[in-house]
């Protein structure tokens, strides 16, 4: 064929060159540590799961807009995971009877989703989630805050870069309630206005929200909730359980030191149906980029979806991939250099034989230095661009003389300095 | 909805649970370790890419029937990718004149194929990617193969375990074209026969190649090249550029002490049209699952598919986690606890506010110890037999009266000793 290919990926996804792939490892690998040493477990679970496993729990919207589907050769529906929480509720489900409650679980999934691609929103994105299953208190909500707050301290974010913004359904529905003097149902009309209130003019707010059968009383005094701390906000509503919950969660994140990254907010609702109790965003600070980075919280019984009467309590988040790299890329948070602190190249010259070279480099592999024979057939100088273009920071020269009289020459290419020693003083001092 | 969606992993896909997860990520990290200290570099792609890259690499048959595809809205023809080489070999492409070669590149993608499920063949698999790019000779084939051998030994696979074998394309087709007197494309076809030759009757072997025009003195000519050393093989045709590197090359391992994983085979061609010059397989050498567990070979110029009067030579080999597990499982190879050596449960009691206790979890995550605090609210034997079951060695105990006295009560659960500590004293001993 004489036309060639293109070049570049799909739309909407990342080539990971070797630069890239070094940042993700570290900051994936930042996740990891944080949630293993917090005695969380990793699992994961298919790409391809039952197109109904997204109908069931996200709507028809998601499952079939936002979805890439297709019909199998044995004429099943599949989609590509767009998200991750139906395949943990599935996973769970299966294994009820010998799973060990709580649960406490995370994975790093990649997932697609067809969308029109922005800032901060790809097709393929990879996607920590956390959740904790099995657990009604306010124990887990805490947890997964902390671990939340535990990993953005990891990467050295501090208070002002991030705010972990907390509300609670159920204190949002009875509050709503008692200020609206409105039923159930007519809170949850409420507050799918009051969600959009930063989205529309706030005339057009007004209005959505009379029509509802509010006063103006009624509408000012929830504007009165936005601002007020936990204490007072939860003093209108001292009975509901999710006033108790809220003081409960605030209070044993003040006595664990990480209230300061934490506020009430009352317009934090987050979307979904399914969440029954807190909720959280945690918000990047930075002037240019202020937005929800990621959230998460309660959504009670999801594997109810597979098992009948089953009854467990589920709490977590998801915090993906493209914004936390904006976060990092923002605040300056990404190391200089994430490669192998010590890199050596093994130069080659064509008066040795090449198996000695081989032999020097399985020897500082074996010692624990990262290293390389120099596989090309270039003249030294070529050698030395390509170590310091490929990040090494030494390279180890033994040409026909050297080799003649026993030695090898070291140059650390970062300070240009050169030592003539025995291999194995070479080796000494690369592995130090 | 009152039908329940079902709780299974599409067919040919799995589950990772944790305990599974353990073993996935010792494996992969395994890897991942030897190449990193080899000096390889870690990419990956997209799981989706355009369907026509693997129509042109891989041939209508395996782009078709093999590979998950469908059209997005776009009205693009997309692919679940069912391997990484065209991924890799497009994205080399990409940066064709940026990029410093020679590349060591490896990656450990997630890929699909529709095919009949079978032992060690499922639908979603993982496989590592090593590949290196810019290296015309013997001494990126050696690399190549010294790294899986190294891979296999960080397993502790010992040679009588598994062997590499070993042959070359150039040097199959010119002692082919020799012994049977036939030119290149005769050669082609004589090659054909051969591959299946383990897969069919001798009769229908012989027959094969009485029918492409060989006598049977022929024949006898080509069974002596079984067994034969790599000496007496590259002998027959001394001056193929194939028997120079054949030999380069077991003069090279045999240097770096290699060469008791490896054997001469003429019997392994790699049914693939791509490959050019050394090609190998690693086998497992179980008498209840002798087969090729994975292999690979030079591949000159894939990069050509992209980029007019490109010319990057390739060689590479690919090795999916079902088959390295089988390996692992068979020969006994899985360390017994892959588990943190140390994990701490902190117990939970009523007549200690809770605060306490979390304080106690974070300050033992803080000094690097793997920590929970015991999410539930369950009575102190369950939260024991939680411990045990969820692989807890020790449990930190501090009910009202050892909150009153300043101590908690240190249990190991390996030994059931207990101890009387502060809770400092605890700290610096689960730290050791």
């Amino acid at each position: 064929m004489s036309e060639k290919l293109s070049t570049q990926p799909y739309k909407g996804t990342r080539d990971f060159y070797p630069e890239d792939m070094r940042l993700r490892n570290w900051f994936f690998g930042v996740m990891r540590e944080v949630l293993e040493r917090s005695a969380f477990d990793e699992y994961n679970g298919p790409m391809l799961e039952s197109l109904e496993l997204y109908a069931a729990k996200s709507g028809d919207e998601i499952a079939n807009k936002q979805t890439y589907n297709f019909v199998d050769r044995g004429d099943r529906h599949l989609a590509i995971r767009p998200e991750m929480t139906p395949t943990v509720a599935r996973m769970v489900a299966a294994r009820m009877g010998e799973l060990t409650f709580p649960l406490k679980w995370f994975s790093i999934p990649n997932m697609y989703r067809y969308e029109a691609t922005q800032r901060g929103r790809l097709r393929e994105f990879w996607q920590l989630n956390v959740d904790i299953f099995g657990v009604d208190g306010y124990e887990a909500d805490l947890e997964c805050i902390q671990s939340a707050i535990n990993i953005m301290r990891a990467y050295v974010a501090d208070a002002f870069m991030f705010t972990v913004r907390i509300n609670n359904r159920r204190f949002f529905n009875d509050v709503i309630a008692a200020s609206a003097k409105t039923d159930e149902e007519g809170a949850r009309k409420v507050s799918k206005v009051i969600d959009r209130k930063n989205k529309v003019p706030r005339e057009a707010y007004e209005k959505d929200l009379l029509a509802l059968g509010l006063n103006e009383e009624q509408i000012a005094r929830i504007d009165a909730l936005y601002g007020m701390s936990v204490k007072d906000a939860t003093d209108i509503c001292p009975e509901s359980q999710g006033s108790q919950e809220l003081r409960d969660l605030f209070e044993a994140l003040e006595a664990l030191d990480l209230a300061r990254y934490c506020v009430f907010d009352f317009g934090i609702i987050r979307g979904l149906d399914y969440y029954t109790g807190t909720v959280f965003e945690v918000f990047d600070n930075a002037p240019e980029n202020n937005r929800a980075m990621f959230g998460g919280g309660r959504y009670d019984n999801l594997v109810g979806l597979f098992v009948k009467n089953a009854k467990i309590s589920g709490v977590g988040y998801g915090m993906g991939d493209v914004t936390l790299e904006n976060f990092l890329v923002t605040h300056k948070l990404i190391p200089e250099n994430l490669g192998s602190p010590v890199k050596a190249l093994v130069a080659r010259f064509e008066d040795v034989p090449y198996a000695r070279y081989t032999a020097m480099a399985e020897a500082l592999r074996e010692a624990g230095v990262v290293s390389s024979v120099y596989l090309g057939n270039k003249k030294f100088g070529k050698q030395i661009d390509f170590a310091v273009k490929e990040g090494y920071t030494h390279i180890l020269i033994m040409g026909g003389s050297e080799a003649e009289r026993g030695v090898v020459r070291l140059k650390d290419l970062r300070t240009r300095e050169e030592l003539e020693l025995s291999f194995e003083e070479a080796l000494e001092k690369l592995k130090q």
